[in-house]
């Protein structure tokens, strides 16, 4: 008896989900689906392709549906509309919304009976674990987090709207004299901009004014204008050689009277390991729905045995 | 209604439980049970103390009992006494046994309807729940745990037990080469001796003949005679200033396709940490048999929520 489970959109997260259950012997992949037409995909695994308006259709064959939108549009739609029919996973990165995500989703799941997983992934997710272990053990702790080296979308797409700009990639690169001060047992008070410094990678127009844009882009309200920011002007031919990777990391670093924690991602594919995340949640909200719990849940409710395919007595004897 | 939480055991370890349940204000110290006579104990939180023989009479005043002696001989018999009467939570750390453990604190705590928690504290404990997420995220990758720096407890009895020798502490020091080739994403086979160097620090008797001493502590089977290790002699003096600290550490390195995961303690005192860790995995305990929940469990099974006094909503908000 496997696992089901179905993959809703197929971008580089929905075929990273793919590649993880694919590894996964518990679980069967019960299809894909998709807003596009079926035809213009070609499922590395064989899979079946379906519309996304015919999932409902078949509730029956999928015990977990993994949502891989993004959280800006997608989610905020589809998660409250498939939890009234599937248990649901998804990666709601947010931050400032999950609890309003979390009381539409409820409702959708209690609604549906159904079992409803919000905000997995790294952060919010792992780190957020973290942080909450970390809190918990030492009260006066204090915990940083660091993000990168990685490209952020949001800073990468803003320099993009720069004129005369062509194409443009933004690294969030922790600050390591930071780092540094916390792991040496320090609990200093920094501002968002001493933790992280910005490196631009950008593609201009032919005879663009170069100072101009470089001007634009560290003057830029909110995103680079407290920052260190360096701008290197590169080739299209070197942004695609060099900046196409989706590597990504972080650091959770905890510094209090009973020492120092730090708990820490490099990850080369940053969507390839939320995917993994993804479903090793969905293996959770099997087990969990199964055992007659329902509504909106996040990885803070989730006992971290619910992740893993072995038995109770294999986790004590291999992992205690 | 805060919880009312019991020490049994007024060692190192009972004293950080103090240390910690002072700091947490959902708790009050219900009182320390010991073998010894109580008034040779004096608490520095004023806490009232009983012989360990009165503690029965009082199970209606203690909603959970931290249990603080060693595995070896304590915990075997305590933990599955006291969990016939009380909820408890222990630090039981002979990896090998846990398993049975589980079982005969498994059969008391049924019979006394009461919630068990085992193997509470960071290796077992936090440690075990790294690798658990890192092997569910990523089934293909390596899991490495390195010790130190810190003091070996059995090692130090060992080489105090030579000819010769008046007193001795032995560290376990993580070999750093090792750990760079795992967090370079290698994922080589290490014999044990590959990842520890063992470093001793004896105090020897007037006259004794020191070369003989190092040559009986390198080639001591088992404990030291596979590893690299350093012989230091020193006065007592010495020894009592520069090593009656219980600083300890270590580190739980993971490194698969899906990218390195490192998790990190530095603690300057080993019994401290784990206390805190003991009083957090307390607030669970109650927590989760007041919920109706009973038998015996480990971190691996308790959903990091239940180890922080906030609500969820604020766990949503100040953590995700």
């Amino acid at each position: 008896m496997t696992i089901n489970v179905g993959i809703v959109g197929y971008g580089n997260l929905g075929r990273g989900v793919e590649a993880a259950i694919s590894k996964a012997e518990d679980m069967t992949l019960a299809g894909i689906f998709t807003r596009r037409s079926s035809n213009d995909i070609n499922p590395e695994s064989g899979a079946s392709v379906y519309h996304v308006s015919d999932a409902v259709s078949m509730k029956d064959e999928v015990d977990v549906m993994i949502l891989c939108g993004g959280s800006a549009t997608d989610l905020v739609e589809q998660t409250p509309f498939f939890a009234k029919h599937f248990n649901v996973v998804d990666s709601f990165d947010t931050h400032a919304n999950i609890h309003l995500h979390h009381r539409s989703v409820g409702l959708s799941a209690r609604e549906g009976t159904t079992l409803a997983l919000i905000s997995a992934g790294w952060d919010p997710g792992l780190f957020s674990i973290n942080r909450l272990y970390n809190e918990a053990i030492d009260p006066e702790a204090v915990s940083y987090t660091f993000w990168g080296k990685g490209v952020s979308q949001g800073r990468s797409d803003a320099i993009r709207h720069i004129d005369g700009v062509l194409d443009a990639k933004q690294y969030t690169i922790p600050n390591e004299e930071a780092l540094q001060t916390v792991r040496n047992g320090e609990r200093p008070i920094f501002d968002t901009k001493d933790k992280h410094k910005r490196e631009c990678f950008v593609v201009a127009e032919e005879g663009a004014d170069l100072e101009r844009i470089t001007r634009e882009i560290v003057t830029m309200k909110n995103y680079f204008d407290e920052y260190e920011t360096i701008v290197n002007f590169i080739t299209k031919e070197e942004l695609e050689r060099d900046h196409s990777q989706m590597a990504h990391g972080g650091v959770v670093l905890t510094s209090g009277e009973m020492g120092v924690i730090e708990y820490s991602l490099t990850l080369p594919s940053n969507p390839k390991f939320t995917a993994s995340v993804l479903v090793a949640y969905a293996r959770a909200v099997h087990r969990m729905r199964e055992e007659g719990i329902v509504g909106c849940i996040t990885p803070l409710e989730v006992a971290p045995a619910y992740l893993s395919p072995k038995s109770s007595v294999q986790l004590w004897k291999e992992l205690l």
